[in-house]
């Protein structure tokens, strides 16, 4: 019986982590979660899988969800709050797995608490590796505890891995849909409107995930990733661009094998293999393979896509530049979304911001959390500079 | 230093083989070889390679050898022939590692043997698993010793297998590049020449197994191998048409996932790899994957391609039934080639053949010889059937 704590229990990877649970109920137990604002959604969780331990936002949120606890009988349900919350539940001493999912900065504090408690680990918060990735995977290393890629690329690279040694790996190939723009020429990306930008090919994702797909930023972010979770110079991963998304990554190994693996776009499939690493169990989360025809690659033109080579330049450099592309990159797609800057604005405001960073190391999530803090500062800035110097045609409301 | 022995050497598997072993000097070493009719090439081989036991076809050969050698100077090389001779090469004490590649059911004694005298072996010849298969996986499994395949397809396999155990895989798909009739009209099936069957669209091969290709009886041959080899059922065992080659088999497992290999269609990749196993060492022979482009997949007709039913009804049944499929198909290709048949007749000498084998197992190499032989004059017989009934428009020469 594994038991489980969930950080983001209902958000859309916590959800889906919970159906798993549901239908294994002799495999997995809930131990502790944290949910997010849905007041309703973290008391309805409660009552279904009554958590020694539940965490919610805010205080008063904390306060409404223990009085409907105790008007149900439930009041041996304990109930936290915020930052602290988040890290007893990732800490919580009945927890063996902990399925982080918090989205944003916010998740990486209590994910690395719940690497130094000695937890196994499955991540699906990008910024825990892309921001802190290398205190993180240091972290796992020393404490000898797997960290379990939840996302459909690297737990594919995870997957193919198992084919030979980590020194026989030669590099990754991680593949990529290319995004709505994939076809569009270079010149009209000044005029790209926020309506084309969320229209993603393949994928239903969040607003700043679907943007950063557009700029392949998002490939970006994998590429520092899978640098840090496989522990690999960003030479040795490599993108290639398959837009219908059926080979979720491959990995190529010294004597010129390649590996790839296929499943279902379904977020439950890398995190059952997550939970249940390293057995696989039955599900019925099928891929067709009568049903193939076509698969298509190409390889990414970076050009056009200045974001990916910006990865590919923090992910060599390391400490405060990965921290800066995060945040700058966040800061950038939302005044994109407020119809602040253009679609081809959001790589510059990254580049000038990437600039003025300083090379720095971090001994600490305090310390990352302050180089982010500065990057979103300086991205501010810089879009307000690119604002006054080339405002948009119709001037979008300020924020 | 892996000190090996190959059966076949001076055919390809056997030259490729030799090529590696000269690539890694400080790897690999030649304990013995057995070489087929060409003497010269024998020679050549055993100046270069200095074996302690060399084997030829035929006494005079060996003779010839043997003088030729003594003027050399290499008069302590000893020379064998004939079965013998194959199975000395096979159990030479000084072997840790064998490679089976003599073609054909002459191959299948001294490769048993390998196996029994705990030799690792790598399977390049088909017979020993489509014929002997139960035999030759059962006495591996006693030793304890690796059946290691040494064909694209069987090799892709045994690498994805490594993705998981071996109760996790829920089934194989052997890809098939669907031969060169893959779009031509079952009608025309009856009038398609010698000439357009040996024109195979992506390997060089030899001429039986060019055919093998166009009536996909070499998938069907896959298929049962494949069952022998991960000791699967038929239906575990799938076939997918996937033109390109490129993707040389996958395994899908009980949650979903499924691996692929690719690699560049190159017999020296499952050659080092069966020789270097479990470890995998660098190697030139490099996949382009910035050049991959367009892969397409169909499901196979196998209406249309009735020899891939067979070979599952074969499959299924087991024992003596595979080796008639092998032996009839062997012969029915024959006389194909001499123009004795039509291409569509292929399968029906093949059907015949199957239905008039009685259901049998085997206890030993010599019993599955003495069938071999048994549904070989059967095949005849059906040729013989056939040709009187429905003579082709133009005869050919009688054999």
């Amino acid at each position: 019986m594994k038991r489980i704590s969930i950080l983001g229990s209902t958000g859309s990877i916590g959800r889906s982590t919970l159906s798993i649970v549901e239908g294994y109920p002799e495999r997995f137990h809930v131990a502790a979660l944290a949910a997010g604002h849905n007041v309703q959604a973290a008391f309805e969780q409660a009552r279904r899988w009554r958590p020694q331990l539940l965490s919610v936002t805010s205080v008063a949120d904390a306060q409404d969800l223990q009085s409907r606890l105790q008007g149900e009988g439930l009041s041996e349900i304990e109930v936290l709050f915020g930052r602290e919350g988040n890290v007893q539940v990732a800490t919580h001493p009945q927890a063996d797995f902990v399925v982080s999912a918090i989205v944003g900065i916010a998740g990486l504090e209590a994910t690395y608490e719940a690497v130094k408690a000695g937890k196994s680990v499955g991540l699906a918060n990008k910024e825990c590796l892309v921001a802190a990735g290398e205190l993180i995977t240091a972290e796992a290393r020393r404490q000898g505890k797997p960290l379990l890629p939840i996302d459909s690329e690297h737990n594919a690279v995870h997957q193919c891995m198992r084919g030979g040694r980590m020194d026989e790996v030669q590099r990754i190939w991680l593949t990529a849909s290319g995004g709505p723009f994939l076809k569009t020429p270079r010149e009209e990306f000044s005029s790209l409107t926020v309506e084309q930008a969320l229209n993603h090919p393949t994928w239903k994702m969040g607003r700043r995930i679907t943007i950063d797909s557009a700029t392949l930023m998002n490939k970006g972010f994998e590429v520092i990733e899978a640098c840090r979770l496989f522990n690999l110079p960003p030479k040795q991963v490599q993108v290639i661009v398959h837009p219908q998304s059926t080979i979720h990554s491959m990995v190529e190994f010294v004597d010129g094998s390649i590996l790839a693996q296929v499943s279902v776009t379904d977020m439950r499939l890398p995190i059952l293999y997550a939970l249940t690493y390293p057995e696989r169990i039955p599900s019925d989360l099928r891929f067709q393979v009568s049903d193939l025809r076509h698969l298509d690659f190409e390889p990414p033109d970076v050009n056009k896509f200045p974001c990916l080579r910006l990865a590919y330049e923090a992910a060599e450099a390391g400490g405060a530049k990965p921290v800066a592309l995060n945040a700058a990159d966040e800061v950038a797609v939302g005044a994109f979304l407020d119809k602040h800057i253009r679609f081809s604005d959001i790589p510059k405001v990254i580049e000038r911001v990437l600039a003025e960073t300083p090379k720095q190391k971090f001994e600490s999530i305090k310390e990352v959390l302050q180089a982010d803090t500065e990057a979103r500062q300086n991205a501010g800035r810089q879009i307000e500079a690119i604002r006054s110097n080339s405002p948009l045609p119709h001037p979008a409301s300020v924020m």
